[in-house]
């Protein structure tokens, strides 16, 4: 990317979000990439300020013109926004990194995890470059390079989805529905109490209570009782590995955890993975971290890793019955590298880039 | 079994525990089998009573000659129990039936579920009759007529377990810990936040927070990494569908729910299952429910279940790479049909047997 020797210019869409705001706090423990920073949200956030690198930033609302002058516009909103609004700024000369599914499946977008296809980052030939889901990112993180070494046939998912994948409304129905539920000493011991405990309210995102309780649904219906979620998980893993006919089966629910998303992997490989180096691989990957020893309590818990950047593993074993099948339990913060920091880390790579070595509309 | 025309009379050890005071309850709603019923505990309890079948039971403790004209024993205890007075209780002429995991990997003694394999009860060569763990219950109710028309191959299960399945310690820090954190605006938001939440008690039985977060383990450690929950859930699943080689590769979690196993299960058949005929199957299977609908918001929560006795099952669908995979979800109250109630099938089936049918030593 060219910025005649300015440092470039970043746009965040989205800032007040869940997201958002732990993008805007990421910003100043980054390396000094970027010049301006400007921010913007929904038009009721407008007259407020969120201090970003030192500085209080006003909140701005999208508007024709907006992205003037803005070399990279990170997306952390609702896709319909983003199939609008992507396209403008990549128009006015900006690359788009989009952290929502409008575009991840789209075949002229690249889906980039920095820390296994970060070269994708330049193949954007339409000017936009998409993050994955947080599931699927914890996923492939741990993945890519067990995958390199012993040829990644087939995964058996469950993925424990925590009420901030819903965004800032998630966290605050779980919330509110916890402190309903706390201090009565019969709740969920009896048919329906937890229905009868919780309020309702119109934009609760979940069908039935969390608090003390899980679904086994996240997402829109798919087809053939697939959800959205599942279908996402297994087509974006796919395309990140690189591998367009990999099996995968997953099941996502929604559990009652504030942020950190926890995946159970019955991993087949063409090759008999050995555990001792299944477990060297993953130390020395990139944004992975070995704590597994149960016998010592030791094992990731969303709790423990909220609030930090890499995909934990725990619980790392062989099959019993089938010598090709690896067990392993990830986990790893939703909103951080699940998002916010993918997001950064992708909107780096191209500030970075020289001069015209991207394949760009 | 012969009672020489009086009504056999029933022993229940662990009456005051989490599943023993569900088992008691259940008693009122049952046929009316049992003349006498006496009831055990730890010795705190002795000096309280219990009401059962319309009489105020006193709390009694094992000693020498306690099983005296007792023609069933229930074992609601802990293992180390079990292993004592089970062979106490046969050697005065009762049948013992053991809801732990003392017998139940013996090869003399039969694992029963009723809706499974009721013959096996009189199979008891010990005078031992083991129940499985609730789990492998809630599992196997399910399959059972599945492997009957498609030939099971293959199972990969992750099982989130409810802090009941810990007994009465486990709901109550459960619920200590939820009080804890309700209404506390950031915690689950950053790192380690929970543990500072939490108080810690001597007798906590999990390691980690459990509310507002989860453990992947649950158990003692086994070999090779793998937890006492996990081949337990193996080899019962095996011993009951009769099925030694069965591929199972299962992990066990503990969620923050009251009561309620929920398992996510990708079932591999020998022959190609087809939905259709998959939803009569479980249909038309004794102690199975088909809730599932989820663009209508229809699939069994552990909240909607507790206090019910069936397995529930949601999310039917055909793996999308593997046309001989299945997809389910199943939910079941684990101190139901998941203990007590299996329990108390066991022994109506002993107590109406034939004089003599038995195999007992």
């Amino acid at each position: 990317m060219s910025t005649s020797g300015r440092r470039p210019t970043l746009a965040v869409v989205g800032a007040t979000g869940a997201v958002g705001r732990v993008l805007v706090d990421l910003l100043a423990t980054r390396a000094d990439v970027w010049g301006e920073v400007r921010l913007f949200a929904s038009s009721d956030a407008v007259g407020t300020t969120i201090p970003v690198l030192g500085r209080d930033e006003p909140i701005r609302v999208l508007e024709p013109g907006c992205f003037e002058g803005v070399d990279v516009v990170l997306f952390e909103a609702p896709e319909d926004v983003v199939r609008i609004w992507a396209p403008l700024a990549v128009e006015s000369g900006a690359v788009a990194v989009d952290g929502s599914a409008a575009f991840r499946l789209n075949a002229d977008v690249p889906l980039v995890v920095p820390e296994i296809n970060p070269s994708a980052t330049r193949m954007r030939r339409l000017g936009i470059v998409a993050a994955p889901r947080c599931s699927t990112l914890v996923l492939t993180v741990a993945l890519a390079a067990l995958h390199a070494e012993f040829g990644l046939r087939e995964l058996v998912v469950t993925a424990a989805l925590a009420a901030s994948g819903r965004g800032r409304i998630g966290i605050d129905t779980l919330r509110r529905q916890t402190s309903e539920v706390a201090g009565d000493p019969t709740v969920g011991s009896r048919t329906g109490d937890l229905r009868r405990a919780v309020s309702e309210q119109d934009d609760d995102p979940f069908e039935a209570p969390l608090a003390l309780n899980l679904l086994p649904w996240a997402g829109d219906a798919g087809e053939d009782g697939w959800s959205s979620e599942e279908l996402g998980l297994r087509n974006e893993t796919r395309k990140i590995l690189g591998l367009p006919e990999l099996r995968i089966s997953a099941t996502c629910l929604r559990v009652p955890v504030v942020s950190g998303h926890s995946l159970t992997v019955h991993a087949v490989f063409d090759n008999e993975p050995d555990v001792a180096r299944i477990r060297e691989i993953l130390d020395s990957s990139a944004g992975v971290i070995v704590y597994d020893d149960p016998a010592k309590g030791e094992y990731p818990t969303p709790a423990d890793v909220v609030g930090s950047d890499p995909t934990w593993v725990g619980r790392v074993r062989r099959s019993l019955d089938d010598p090709h099948a690896l067990e392993l339990f990830l986990c790893g913060d939703n909103l951080r590298k699940g998002a916010a920091l993918n997001c950064v880390q992708i909107a780096e790579l191209i500030a970075q880039e020289p001069a015209g070595s991207a394949q760009h509309a």
